[in-house]
């Protein structure tokens, strides 16, 4: 990081596009295909997660119509719900279908895209990937997933699970940094069928020659946008490669190990104490955070955070606890948890109020 | 831009958020606002230009349905081009008309859009706000500027000039760094009937409150739409800060002296040996960069770039130079234009081919 600043942004100006800032995006989509299983050409590392899940929904159901029915699930993260509501406003005869139980049975030959979030944002449900491509292959539609809360902690097999599209972002197990930039996916066999939305100057070919009409360029590329945030990548690209170096089924051996111990816990400690455990006990079905139910959960989170614990409340009565698999230890979740069962039985959190503060 | 790496990112984690990071997008905007001349609440900081001028293209279409004329300029920035075209897939019968001449021209009651750049890329020809503004109004069109090339160069006056929606860069004149976001500015009148087809989180009411249904936010926030990038606006709030500081009059004044001076070079020089003046000389219609023709202008770059004076070929026959108003010194002027002079005298770019990299 300290290297592209001062060196190169400070040292060489624009001659830094042409000195590797250009395949930056690249490299890191290299490490990124690697975490997610899928071969070279497959990733493009650009925009937000909700900016790509817009290109890529765009694309996808364009290339599906007449079709009119968006398949997601009622807990899929907001702003994936959000950006597909928007669609609307492209297809006014759009239906999106958010279903409370099994997706699957909410498919049929209307179906444009089945869109859903690989681990819950809330529970950590993780979900039968392979299952429900195969579902949605079967009457015709094709399949886009967030990998925000799986990618760098558990594995995606992109691949091999059929997977169509994917988004993700690269600040939480990719530890990118505030804000990071995220990444999209698309199938080899899809690619140039499917075209952005956003046709801006780096999905065009050849960009730099500034012809009057737009061309997308041949394969991933023709799905980013803008500039590249070329001191952003500099951050994303060591979260990355650590990650890729020590392998996504090491990393997912070791999650489970956390929250194995954390639902230890809970049966030997939490649940005597008012606490429900919202998180599959199947490490099957687990992704590698844990979801307590508390009424009080806003409040001793605010406890929690004083002790230098950093959880995240999750409306209505969740309490989010996240290990890193790749950096937190297990002294740092016994510390966690013997700090969490005293707050519960002193009823320390009594000492802090409901007023709720913004990110959460 | 280290302090918030090290101390903030690296000791803070996601409590940052709620210490700043949230409002430093904000904080960038005001000395945005300062500097195109705009009261408080009219810009956000988010995305890619070429990202923002879709959401702001959309969203002002839309309100001006069922009209179906975009009227731009034949040599605007080719991305802004690109996107444009790409709202044929939304509305299928919109036409794109971009004009050789005058733009106003080809206003009429069947125009949603005049779409132009402040200061043209190649010429740096400075367009004639108001009157076009006014054009525009006198139809019932809207217009949207691209500032790219004038922010933090050239004075915009935004509201004072009657501009409605404006995207622009900040990494060129706002020292932004590389791939620094960009920004996009919405007239206050306009912002309540204007909803951005990127409805993501971060545009949304309440988003920690995790809502089922998209609800913009009041306000200029409507636009943003994924998480915003805190270490790349870490870089952009310095180069914006410094701008803001020094005041864009006395920029302006600064970059016309440069600017001068290189039409003196060229009358007195550059005529003699083959180059071409494609810049305005009236300094009302010039904006901070200047552009030389010449048949070999791709070879001379790469001579110049040799010697260390970075200029930009700019296609067909182009060489631009762009001084920085802020910090390039009358000394390294004339450096640069007697390497210049030396480099055609000699005819010293024979020596380099003719094949072309990637970013010019």
């Amino acid at each position: 990081m300290r290297d592209v600043v001062e060196a190169e942004w400070g040292g060489r100006l624009i001659r830094g596009w042409n000195e590797g800032w250009l395949d930056m995006p690249a490299a890191i989509s290299r490490g990124i295909e690697e975490i997610i299983g899928v071969s070279p050409g497959g990733v493009a590392v650009c925009d937000s997660t909700s900016v790509n899940l817009y290109k890529l929904a765009f694309a996808a159901i364009e290339a599906k119509r007449p079709r009119r029915k968006i398949v997601t699930e009622v807990g899929n993260f907001p702003s994936d719900l959000y950006v597909l509501q928007g669609l609307s406003r492209v297809w006014p005869d759009i239906e999106i279908v958010p279903t409370p139980g099994d997706p699957a049975e909410a498919l049929d030959e209307d179906t444009a895209l089945l869109c859903l979030s690989h681990v819950d944002y809330r529970t950590g449900r993780l979900r039968d990937v392979a299952r429900l491509n195969e579902a949605a292959h079967r009457v015709g539609a094709l399949t886009l997933w967030d990998l925000s809360h799986s990618v760098g902690a558990c594995p995606v097999a992109a691949e091999a699970n059929g997977i169509d599209l994917a988004v993700g972002c690269g600040y939480k197990h990719l530890n990118g940094g505030p804000g990071a930039p995220a990444f999209l996916y698309v199938a080899h066999a899809l690619q140039d069928q499917l075209v952005s939305p956003l046709q801006g100057w780096f999905g065009q070919n050849d960009p730099f020659a500034f012809g009057p009409d737009y061309q997308p360029t041949q394969g991933i590329g023709r799905f980013m946008a803008g500039t590249p945030p070329i001191l952003a990548l500099a951050a994303l690209e060591a979260g990355v490669s650590i990650s890729a170096q020590v392998g996504i089924e090491a990393i997912r051996i070791r999650s489970l190990e956390q929250t194995d111990g954390f639902i230890d816990w809970f049966d030997r400690v939490g649940t005597h104490h008012g606490l429900r455990l919202d998180s599959p006990r199947d490490p099957a079905e687990r992704g590698a955070h844990i979801l307590f139910g508390h009424p009080e959960a806003w409040r001793i989170n605010l406890a929690l955070i004083e002790a230098g614990i950093i959880g995240d409340f999750r409306a209505p009565d969740g309490l989010r606890l996240g290990p890193a698999p790749l950096y937190t230890t297990d002294e740092e979740i016994e510390h966690a948890l013997r700090t969490l069962e005293g707050i519960l039985k002193s009823e320390d959190w009594r000492r802090f109020d409901g007023a709720r503060t913004r990110v959460t």
